[in-house]
């Protein structure tokens, strides 16, 4: 039960600090500042739980992990569970705090919800937006797996899979605001309704799948053992 | 005694870095250099004195870290009275050089102080300012007590420290200049007096709460030997 | 083969991230975004790979490392001919990515190549194009020397060879978009074509160049067995 | 001979990477970029020569760590020529490919150099400009003593006196461009000329000072065996 609280928090705290930098800061900090907010939220959480939980905060990532031999399918499903509901506590302890301000409108700000076409950033499509989400969950998980790897260095696996979520956001936010996360995407999708559940399978299926390749890509290049 | 010189020496460091790049350049590093300013002090210093006095630099922290039963009550005071002190000297070095540049204006730099309402960066409620300040002070404490358990990786909590201070203002600049540390808005508060004095209440109540209930929070997630 | 497999996989992952956030997110990162991105990549994946081909990412580092008596000679063709390949389908999947948003004009876009004169960035000539790459790339692969020395701190050297990269970009895209290695070059300026292709030269001869000298100022300064 | 060979090479990156990136890219990366080039100088050569030189690159870091009982007397000398040797070098290369964009104007851009008064980028006071360089040197100095001790996590170091350096500038730059080294200052003053030599005295003063100030403000709060 330890480990299903820890991922509860701890993917409260990539969405509360991911998307609340982007809510609350987004147009003083940019881009920049919002991807350098969403890879420090996991990079901070991978020092203080990785030892509870292992800190996925993603259904990709422990999807990734079962896929690529290191995470029990028996606790797949709970700790998506965990994670989705994280994220849905801080889309509402943000929405707290956002709608704090006078003037503050939900739907004009977009509450940090990822789209495609109209409702990405600036219009990518439907099939453009669903390459990059698969290939960058892939070479996300690909980069956790490796990080992770008995033969990597010890202790530095939550710098490398942090900021290669802040690399993951430089490339891809104006594209699909980026998710490559479930959790994170429906923690926030649920306060704006409307089109951003209509496009919310997407935000499912393309960090899932990616996740699977990345697994998938990373047995092909690692030694069998690792 | 040295201990408690190398927490007014570091939360010196703390409120000239932070509160220093704020006041000093702001205008053109944005909440982005101001939030990266804030975590770099805490990671410098923590590598510089952690060996010396644990490097809390902040009330809340030494609150949160006996809360979690890793601090001695006997040095909570002790310690605290450090801390402010090194905060209020810094805000003294930083009102000497900022008033060397001509037509600097105390009042209308803001000073780096913390506000609510009107004195809020942009307009949050008093409301809003204090969920945010107890959840983010709350996260903070809980991820120092992680990122510093022997079970973490060894030498990596200044890192995760740090960057989750910068991550913090990344989110609640806006808000209330973020504090999250009672000594850092006071030693910037005394020399605007007035209305950041008056709001001052705030940014002691909040931190120490949110303080209290990171090292609960933390406990129910953790193991019992953490 | 992994090895190759892992280079490959891994010079994708800095031409999508590096040139991937300058098509696509440029304009909001800014320089200082991209340059980052850039260093991450290489920094996250030599985490991830490194243990698996040493990471190199780059023709110019590959033959620094042979010239500095790190590397066998019979895999320096087989590396760079890996490098190239992944550099070109990461060209191919940012092309599919860019051009599904509307109104995307690869020529205007630049689409992150390199040049000099009238297509560097800022019109910096020849002559100083050929400089700045020889001159960052020999100490980009004197950094690599050192960092991977039995004698300097283990584990640490992804963290200072991705962000010398970043460095190296915070100092010179306005001169060259920079290069300093011929992979991430040829991987874009192939769907450019055109003033691409003719300047391409500059950009693997400078970046060899500057690999051997690096090699050769290593040996220079460091003691015999290093 | 390697020694001050690594040190010279050591601090031609230095000035290279920070006033490069200034000169060359300030304009597009602002004083954040400029901030982070100059600390991931340090950062990146720390790992690279740390363990040939000790990695100074600073007349005034030399002097303090002879201060603070850490390097002998007779090397304080040669290393202090190494680094203005390497420091003027730099300058050297960066006025070559600086002067390579048409239009560009020496004096125009300030290249670099520090000053006060009405060389200060925002007209700070000698007074206010001295005290500034005085207490961020000894400062420095202080992280790196700390951070350097045997007691502190072994390997980090690089990261922590790099990211000091970074916090400096993002305090700093407005005030006097940020010196805190008297080679880097010299460096860039004699390309100049004229008034940045005339002030230069302040930027040899006041960190050597700083320097050794920090040394004896470490030997105050750490402990006698440190």
């Amino acid at each position: 039960m330890k480990r299903y609280g820890a991922e509860l928090v701890g993917t409260f705290w990539l969405v509360l600090g991911g998307c609340g930098s982007a809510v609350l800061a987004g147009s003083e900090i940019g881009y920049l500042g919002v991807a350098l907010a969403f890879g420090l939220s996991v990079l901070t959480m991978a020092y203080a739980i990785g030892h509870i939980s292992g800190c996925h905060l993603n259904p990709a990532v422990t999807l990734g992990l079962w896929a690529g031999g290191r995470f029990p399918v028996g606790q797949v499903l709970p700790y998506m569970v965990a994670q989705v509901a994280g994220g849905i506590l801080a889309g509402g302890v943000l929405y707290l705090i956002a709608t704090s301000q006078p003037g503050f409108d939900i739907m004009a700000s977009g509450f940090a919800a990822n789209g495609y076409g109209e409702h990405s950033p600036t219009e990518y499509s439907l099939v453009g937006a669903l390459i990059c989400e698969v290939v960058l969950t892939m070479m996300f998980i690909l980069i956790i797996l490796g990080a992770t790897s008995e033969r990597a260095p010890q202790g530095f696996a939550p710098i490398a899979i942090g900021l290669a979520l802040t690399l993951i956001h430089l490339i891809s936010i104006p594209v699909t605001n980026t998710s490559v996360n479930p959790a994170r995407s429906t923690g926030v999708a649920l306060y704006i309704g409307d089109w951003a559940i209509a496009q919310l399978w997407l935000f499912w299926v393309a960090p899932l799948v990616g996740g699977l390749l990345g697994a998938v890509v990373y047995r092909v290049i690692a030694p069998s053992k690792d």
